[in-house]
């Protein structure tokens, strides 16, 4: 539309919603509400009571809304979003929302409302099940990753699309909050008092920090498929019959292995805050091992449909090599377990919390589930070049949380 | 000057040297030949012997001279070779050319002339040993590697140097003449007959191809450093006291290793061909001693200058994690020996021969040295992952060396 960048308000996203063409009846009264809760963007959904039909307009500020106009914040990360998930759209159509419109100069994308679903965490840590989560993911993961990759597009094409996704301030988040600032006393940091003595251990193991030095250089260096690149379980909407993967502002060339620990990190942050939520030993149990099952399902899903498409797509006669695809798939695994471990321990000591470990009140409840999530942490870090499937993580992971709790 | 591209002859590329401000007296009577002996571009020679100034005028032809024009060319090229010879203008001064002009339009760089210097292979097919070669091109390897890395740059700066040489047309020709063609019976080979035995085992080494493959990926994936990209020893003019690395046109973000291991490759190549060449047994073993000898300097003259700009420049609390410097380092050097590896069976198998071999007149002696060069290649390739030290690498390959000899 060409006019200079505005934040909208719920007035002109109304104005700006009846402008868009075949969304809405001409003379459709229409219903605003800003529901975002996000950090950094305007989030509008927009409403026509008499026809049903709905969307959602998601504008990016030109600054992190919760620190206010101090923390500037790149609007190139709408055009990013929005061209992630067109892609998505072609590449695994169902599991993002449809995206009716992006306008670069306001920094939005219109996009299908997905009011009927909720965020992956807070059914989370209501402990609802979701049937074809590890399916619906495991697809998201093995078409996105697969077809955004070297073995998918011809080195031409996938050069553009680095090019086309290189996402400096975006990934300077990431940089900082996943791979560095947990790792010594920064400023950004907040943690539970009741375990400085364990994130202290953490900033003078210098094993630890070699190992996350590693990572974070793969993480910056390696450009092997468009990532999602914040693919938490806040980035995940769901019904007991549908999924969408939500929010790819984050979206970069990097290592594959990123968005799978994503995922598991958060199933894992769950893991570990079972005990601390209510519920009796039964319960607690079967919640967690449906994670269990949900996070190697996910795996086991990723891995088959990933070599399913090599199998129907790959004709370079070097990615063709015999055991070529198993080393690829190998990579990806220790590196998920890698990524999955800092991603853990940065919930529990940087900037960035979570709602699982957050909502329990109870400081040394909190703090035994926060000491678990850092012990599993480190040990995926620290052992992960010793897991060769996804029953050896998920083996890893639940060895842990039982020890300890014998230890409490 | 905004002009159309045109590809300039020795009139007019008088004429545009006339016109470069602070080059060439006013009234000058400039000379000027056409010296270009590679398969891309034109080279221009400009003399005023009057004066004694001289320049050389590189510009890129939109198609791969040695075919015609039914080869197009990126003329980005261009732009890429002059922009990295800006930058190691600034990271290595002494050891490139100065740059006089850059004209983006005209394909073109107006640089110093080193006539009075020769290209490191001819002087090496000539057995000359050169005195500060081993020192300068350490130096140059490790400020060109570290001053490009995210170790040196802001995670910005890096990004956007990683956007600006993105060179998909040259890095597909590597991507196809080092890492795919020799591989298969691709139309690109071209090989001596004798050694058509040898080379259909690598065809079907499928463990080789394996681990190539991986060299391949690493390549294409990993935006570590500002590679040279095509470090050969054609690519490095010397004297006796002075080194100039030439021709970046290839130069894009890859993996450290790359550039070390090409100009190994190189060595390794001269190495292997030695016993073809005229000369006593003395003056060959004493030249391969001297291969030997620089080759191993060039790796520990760049590790201990690479360890003291890190010691001087790098602060990131993970970067500096102990360790972690001894694993990039270790990293590169098993990069190095698997494309050094790489480098040479395309030499003996692949499209582009190489002086060293090709000038060994008798096919059966050429045939010999050419299956050195693919057992060497093989080994590094293969072996790579036990080689610790530049003493490690050596010792393999003039281990291989002498091997064969006594089989012969």
């Amino acid at each position: 539309m060409g006019e200079a960048y505005q934040a909208l308000n719920e007035q002109t996203a109304v104005n700006y919603a009846r402008r868009l063409e075949g969304v809405f009846p001409e003379e459709a009264v229409l219903e605003n509400r800003e529901i975002g809760d996000g950090n950094l963007n305007l989030v509008f959904h927009i409403v026509d009571p008499a026809s049903g039909r709905s969307v959602i307009i998601k504008q990016a500020l030109p600054y992190a809304r919760v620190v206010g106009e101090s923390w500037p914040l790149t609007l190139d990360r709408a055009r990013i979003e929005g061209e992630a998930l067109q892609l998505y759209n072609q590449w695994a159509p169902g599991l993002v929302p449809k995206v009716f419109a992006s306008d670069r100069e306001q920094a939005l994308t219109v996009m299908e409302d997905l009011s009927d679903h909720i965020i992956l965490r807070k059914g989370m840590i209501g402990r609802t099940r979701y049937p074809r989560l590890a399916e619906d993911m495991a697809a998201f993961l093995a078409r996105t990753l697969f077809f955004s990759s070297e073995y998918a597009l011809t080195p031409a094409e996938k050069k553009a699309r680095v090019r086309q996704f290189i996402n400096p301030e975006m990934c300077d988040i990431t940089e900082k909050l996943v791979f560095t600032d947990p790792y010594y006393d920064a400023e950004t940091n907040s943690f539970n008092p009741l375990i400085r003595e364990e994130v202290e251990s953490i900033w003078k193991n210098e094993g630890l920090k070699r190992e996350v030095a590693q990572l974070k250089e793969a993480f910056m260096a390696r450009a092997q498929a468009l990532l999602h690149g914040d693919l938490h379980t806040g980035s995940i909407m769901v019904t007991a019959e549908s999924t969408k993967v939500i929010d790819p502002e984050f979206a970069f060339y990097g290592p594959m292995g990123f968005d799978v620990g994503a995922l598991w990190a958060n199933f894992f942050l769950s893991y570990v805050s079972q005990e601390g939520h209510p519920g009796d030993a039964e319960e607690i149990r079967s919640y967690r091992e449906w994670i269990r099952d949900t996070a190697e399902a996910m795996w086991t899903g990723f891995e088959s449909r990933f070599r399913a498409l090599w199998q129907e797509h790959v004709t370079d006669p070097m990615w063709t090599a015999p055991g070529f695809l198993d080393d690829v798939i190998h990579q990806v695994l220790q590196d998920a377990a890698g990524f999955a471990g800092c991603k853990m321990m940065r919930r529990v000591i940087g900037l960035a919390p979570v709602a699982d470990l957050e909502s329990l009140e109870d400081a040394s409840e909190r703090a035994k589930a926060e000491k678990l999530a850092l012990e599993v942490g480190k040990a995926l870090v620290l052992r992960r070049r010793n897991l060769h499937s996804a029953e050896d993580v998920l083996r890893l992971v639940c060895s842990i949380a039982s020890k300890q709790e014998v230890q409490a």
